[in-house]
C-alpha cells in the first residue's frame, strides 16, 4: 500500500537534518514539524531518536486532535505544544491569513540565553529588521496548574496568547521565546521554520554581543526597520529572484 | 586466550573517542572511564595517550583496590579519582540503588570557567532540569594536606564529601565541578557519562551566557524544574521511546 | 558566442564562495563583487542564491549606469551600494590613486555587533594596524528621507561622505561598518575584498574580547601602528614575498 | 646534493600546519620554526605563504647571524624575533639548561586580546598548571626608539627583557604575550611549541570566562598550582606513559 505520508514525511525529515547541521542542537534536543492542511495532520519527528539514525519513515503523522495517524514510534514529547500552534494558525488562515505549515523548536544556546534571562530581543539591527519588524516576544513563565494540567499542551497555548496580549501576528513575526526554555519558530513550509530558528539564534548572538559593548544599546530607527522589512515582505517586496 | 575485557575495553574506547569528537577537551585532557559491577574492575584511558592514535586494545583494566588487572600502559594519572567513585558508587548501590557503570572527566571549557570561578550552576532552564532537579555543585578547593597526601586519590573523596555535605544524590545528580580544576560527570554506562559531560559543558555555556545578560538572572520557579526533571526521569516518564 | 565576462564573472563567483568557507555570512547573507575598469562593469552575486548552489555563470553583471549589462537573474539587492562605491573609486582613480576592483557586504557576527552599537573599532593592536593604520569608522544611522528616496544607493553615498567627513581615504581603509547594518570592505580584486572582510570579523571580534577585559582599553601608541602599517603597505614594505 | 636540512624543514613544516589545523591564525598569521643546536641553524616558514600551498621545501633556512643558509623565499618577517630567542636559549643551555628547538608565533584571539588588554594571564586552574607554576607574562610596549632600530629583533630583546626582570625561566614558563601584538610560545621541539601556543590560546579563554563570572577571581592555591606542575614536570613527575 502507497504511505498517502510519505512527502509530508520526507519534508519533515529533510528539515529535521538541519538541525544538527546548523548546530541548533546537541543530541536529540529539537523537533521540526511539517503541516499538511488538506488532511490536518503534521508529521513530526519521534521522542528521542538521534538525527544521525533518523529516517524518513521514523517520522510520525498525528491529527489536529492529538490522535497518530501513522508511525510506530512515540512522537517528540513536545507534539501538542505543535498541534496547538497549527490549531491556531488553521483558525487565523480560515480569517484569510495564508497558512504556516511548519513549526520547529530547538535549544540552540544563544536563544535559550535570552529565554533564560526572559528578555525579549529588541530589534538592533537589519538583520533582525530582515525577518521581523518588532521585537522577538519572551512569554511569562507557565504557572503551576498549567504546567500540572498539560504542560506542553499550555506550552502551545502560552505561545498563543502571549501574541494575543502583545497584539503580534504570527505571520509577521515567526518566531518566539518561551521563558526559561526556547525558542520556537515557524513558516510556510518546514524548511522555513528550521530557516527562521536559524535566523533567531543568530540574530540572538548578534544582540548578545551588542549588549555587551554596550547595556544600554538603543533599537534601530523605525524608519530603517520598515524599510528592511518591507523591501523582503511587503507589496513591494524585491530582495531574491521571484515575487510571492 | 580470549581478552575477558574486551567489551568493557571497546565500550570505554568508544566512549573516550566521543571527547575528541564533541570538542570537550583539546590534546589528551580527558579520560573516560567504564565498570565492570561483576568482575568489580573498570576500563580506563591510558595516561597521555593522544585520541587520534588511541586503539581499544590500549584501555588499562583497574580493580577496585587500585591494582591493574590487564593493560601494558600506565592508566590515566586520573585513575585513582575514577577508583574513589566507583567504590562510592558501589557503596551506594548495596543501599538499594541502581549501579553507575561510566564515569568522564574533561577540560570542557565553559564547565571549567565555573570550576575557576568557585561557582556552582543555577538551574536556569529546562535545558538544565531536563538532567538535574537542583544546581551542579563546585567543591571547594581541596587543603594542602589532602594534595600532599594522594591528590588524585583525595579528588575523589572531596567530590563524595561535597555530594554527602550537600547531601545531595549523585544518581540524581551526575555531574560536579571541581575547584579550580574542571568537570567530572557520570551515567548508567561510559556512553551516558560521556553524554552528562556534553550536557554540563553546554549547560554552563547557556548559564555564563544568561547571566552576562542578567547578572542577578533568578533560577526558574520550582514547578517547572520539577515538571522537567519527572518527564524524563519520574515514575511516569514519558520521554523517549520506552520506559527504563 | 565567447562570453567576455566569463572571467570577470569566474572572479568574482571564486570570491562570493569564499562566505561560506570562512562564516561570513548564513544562508544568502552576503555579497561579492568584481570590478573592470576597462569595460566599466562589474560581475556581482544575483539576489538571494544560495551558495551551495551558486555557479560562476549566474553572476550578473551591471554597468556603472545600473543597467544589467548580462546574466539572467536579478543581481543582488545591494547592488546599488556596489555601483556608487565603484563610481567614487573610480573617481579618486582619475586623481591618481590606484584602483578598487572588489567589494563584499557581509553580516559577519562581530561586525555587525559593533555596527549595531554603533561604535568604530579602535587600534588595539597589530592585527589592525597590518590592515589599517586608524580606527575603522563607523556611519551614522540613514535619515528617513535617504531611506525613502533609494535606500541601497543611499547606503552607498553614506559610505562615501563618511570617508569624506572623516577625511579617510578608501585606499588606506579598506573597511566600514553601516551603522545598524554591517560591514563593508574592499580590495585591489574581489579576492582582496572578500579577505578584508574576513579580517574585519577578526579584528572586531580581537576588539569585543579586549574591551570585555577593559572596558577603558588603550588603543596602540602610534609609533607601533604606523610601523605595522608601513611594514606591509609603505615604500619600503618587507612583508611577503615581492614588492607590490 | 642531498639536502642537509631535509629533516629540520620536514619538522618546520609538520609544526606549521598545525597553525590552521588548530585554528591558531587565520590566513598566514603564524609561523613556527626549528632549531638545530648542531648546525646553529632554524628553520622557518617563508613571508606571506599560505598554508594550504606550503610545502616543505619552501621552509627557508636561517643561521644565528641572521644569514639565509638555505631556501630562494624570503623568511617570515618574524625571523629576527626567532633568532634573538633562539641565541637567549642557546645561552641559558651553555649554563646548563635543557635545550629549547622550537619557537610559535600566532595571531590566536584569546591570546591576542589578554594581550591588547596588557593584561597578563593568572593562574585560575589546573589547566593553567599543568604547564607552567605562574602567571603567563605581558610585555610593556615596545619604545619607539626600539622601534626605529629593528622592528622584530627587538621584539625579541624585549621577550628576553620581559623574562629577566620578571626573574622567570623560559624553561618553566613556555610562553608569552607581547603588548599589542600577541603570542610567542616555545619548547623542546617545533612541535611542543604549538602545542605550548594551543595550549596558551585555551588557558587564555578560560581566563576571560573565569573573569566574565568574577572580574576578582583569585588565582588557584599555590599548593594546588605546585602539584599540577609537578606532577607533569617535576623529578617524580607521573603523567603520560615514561619519565622524561
Amino acid at each position: 500500500m502507497a504511505d498517502i505520508y510519505k512527502t509530508l514525511k520526507e519534508e519533515a525529515w529533510e528539515a529535521n537534518m538541519e538541525i544538527p547541521r546548523r548546530s541548533l542542537a546537541i543530541y536529540t534536543w529539537g523537533n521540526v514539524s511539517a503541516f499538511d492542511p488538506a488532511r490536518a495532520v503534521f508529521a513530526i519527528k519521534p521522542s528521542g531518536v538521534a538525527y544521525d539514525v533518523l529516517k524518513a519513515e521514523d517520522l510520525v503523522v498525528v491529527d489536529l486532535e492529538g490522535k497518530v495517524a501513522d508511525g510506530k514510534l512515540n512522537p517528540s514529547s513536545d507534539t501538542e505544544t505543535h498541534r496547538v500552534l497549527y490549531r491556531e494558525f488553521v483558525r487565523l488562515a480560515s480569517a484569510g491569513s495564508s497558512a504556516i505549515k511548519g513549526i520547529t523548536h530547538t535549544h540552540s544556546t544563544y536563544a535559550v540565553a535570552f529565554a533564560q534571562a526572559k528578555r525579549p530581543v529588541l530589534v538592533f539591527g537589519t538583520t533582525h529588521a530582515d525577518h521581523g519588524a518588532e521585537e522577538i516576544p519572551c512569554t511569562e513563565y507557565m504557572d503551576a496548574e498549567a504546567v500540572q494540567n498539560n504542560y506542553e499542551l499550555e506550552t502551545g497555548n502560552l505561545i498563543v496568547d502571549t501574541f494575543k496580549k502583545q497584539n503580534k501576528n504570527p505571520l509577521h513575526m515567526p518566531m518566539i521565546l518561551v521563558a526559561g526554555h526556547g525558542p520556537f519558530a515557524w513558516g510556510k513550509d518546514a524548511a522555513q521554520s528550521v530557516y527562521h530558528a536559524a535566523v533567531l539564534e543568530e540574530v540572538c548572538k548578534m544582540a548578545h554581543l551588542t549588549l555587551a559593548l554596550d547595556p544600554h544599546a538603543k533599537p534601530l530607527p523605525e524608519h530603517l526597520i520598515r524599510k528592511h522589512w518591507e523591501r523582503k515582505h511587503g507589496p513591494n517586496a524585491y530582495y531574491g529572484q521571484k515575487k510571492k
